[in-house]
Order: C-alpha cells, then structure tokens, then sequence
C-alpha cells in the first residue's frame, strides 16, 4: 500500500506544511507557497518582517527565500517520485542587484530535464545527488536579486 | 558638539541596540552580539530556533548571522570614525562544510588594516566603499561554514 503521502500532489498545500514543519524560522518569515508545478516554485515573503531600517528588503531574509524555494523545489521533486531522500543546501551564491521595496517572491525555474534525470540517477546509484539551481527574486518584471545553489539529496 | 552616538564606544550594547532596531527579524533569530572590537566581531544565535527538522542548524540562519556579522563590522567601523554612511551587502558566496548541531556562533576578523584603509578613502573620495570580509560559523575548533561577502558603504 503507498503511503499517504505519495498518494498527495506535492502541491503548494504539501510544501506549505513541510515548510512550516521543518524550519522554525518560517513563519517568522512569512514564507507562503504561491505555486509549485513540473516547471518550478514560486515563494513569496511580507515585506514588512524582512525589511531594514532603510526601508528596503533585508539580504539574510532574500536568501531564506531563495534558500527555501531550492529546497522546496528539491523536496517536491524526490517526495513526487517516492524518493526517500532529505534535500540540503551545500554552497551558493548570491548578488543584490538593486534594493527591493516590496513583497519578496523568489521565482525557480525547473533545471533543464537532463540534468534533473542525472541528478535523480545519482542519488539513486551513489545514495547523494547534487544539482544546481537558480532563483530570481523579483521586483515587478526586474530581478533584484539573483542566487545560484548546488542542493544535495541524501538518501535517508 | 560631538553627537551622543561619536561618545559611545560603538561595542557591544550599541550593535545589539542598532541589530534590534534595524532588523525585525533579528529578535526571531536571536541574535547576540558576543564582542566587538578593533579584531573583530562575533555574533550568536540560539539553535532551536534556527534548526531544521533533521536537528541541524538551517542555511538561511547560518548565512543571516554571517551577514549580519558582516554588516556589524562595517557599521563599527564606520560610527567609530563618525562617517555617515549606510552598510549593505552586494554580493556573497557561503559554503557549508559540515552540519552544525549547536549555538550558531559567527567570528569576523578584522580584515588587513590596508584593505580596511582603502575601503574608507573610497568612502571618503566617491561616496560608496566596497569590502570584501570573511566569516567563518565555528563548530568548537572547526569551521561548520564559511562565507564571503562584499560589502558596500554609501555616504548617507
């Protein structure tokens, strides 16, 4: 019998829960799950608790976004194919391209499918996959913030 | 007359007084300011709140107290020379060497006082320094995580 679980959708519904289960910091955060699709996931922060005193996006709250929507789109990605695996960030790289004054909503595009498949033959033939992901903070159509990160999966 | 923020020594109280007002998620992080001098910075955070569901220390709080170190290195030093400019991140790159199962404890040593000699003539010539500083999260001896960032000043 498949576990509960596997029978959900991998949905914003499921990566809202996880989120919110697994990190403390979440609702601090506000983290809320706008979509989360074949194509990639889309998170989204209130300003007002990730602001400066300058008025602007906070840089550490930009990457919890960032950080959250690789590991989500990971998380979604092993949980839809009933792979038994925890996803963890190993290094990456962010640039603040221009100070946003809004709500935060970091855009991840899913990583062509060849390197998808490569990844998931990894962890499956070694018990670790590592894949690079890429997230855009947006502001209105501009990007305010990019980040780069190379996202492990470890077989439990 | 020298405003009452040039008396101060600019050490520990008053950054955790300006990380508390300028930040809001601060207060959730928990961030304490352990020391701060001429060598250097070093913040802490607890761990519950900043752990993940695997009882490790997450990402987003490891680069948050990094960077926040780095912003309270530069704040000192730009309030204990009386130049009125902001900090803020540019551009960063973290790694993650090893899980962190403990306080988060960020040290910044003092980059080379030529580099910190530099970083201040920008300031003063142009109205916009950059600076590079380096991190390290400390697991007792060892290094959990390291980042570097490129910080800027702007004259206010």
């Amino acid at each position: 019998m498949p576990t509960p679980l596997r029978d959900a959708p991998f949905g914003v519904d499921y990566l809202q829960r996880r989120l919110l289960e697994e990190f403390p910091l979440v609702k601090h955060i506000g983290i809320e799950v706008e979509s989360a699709h074949d194509g990639g996931v889309i998170l989204r922060a209130p300003f007002e608790p990730n602001s400066n005193f300058k008025g602007t996006a906070f840089g550490g709250s930009l990457f919890c976004v960032a950080v959250l929507a690789g590991w989500a789109w990971v998380t979604r990605d092993l949980e839809a194919r009933g792979l038994g695996a925890d996803a963890l960030i190993q290094e990456s790289t962010i640039r603040y391209l221009a100070p946003l004054q809004r709500e935060l909503r970091a855009r991840l595009r899913s990583p062509p499918r060849a390197e998808a498949e490569k990844f998931r033959k990894m962890l499956g033939r070694a018990g670790r996959g590592r894949i690079r992901l890429h997230v855009d903070i947006l502001d209105g159509r501009a990007h305010a913030t990019e980040f780069d990160g190379i996202f492990a999966a470890i077989a439990r």
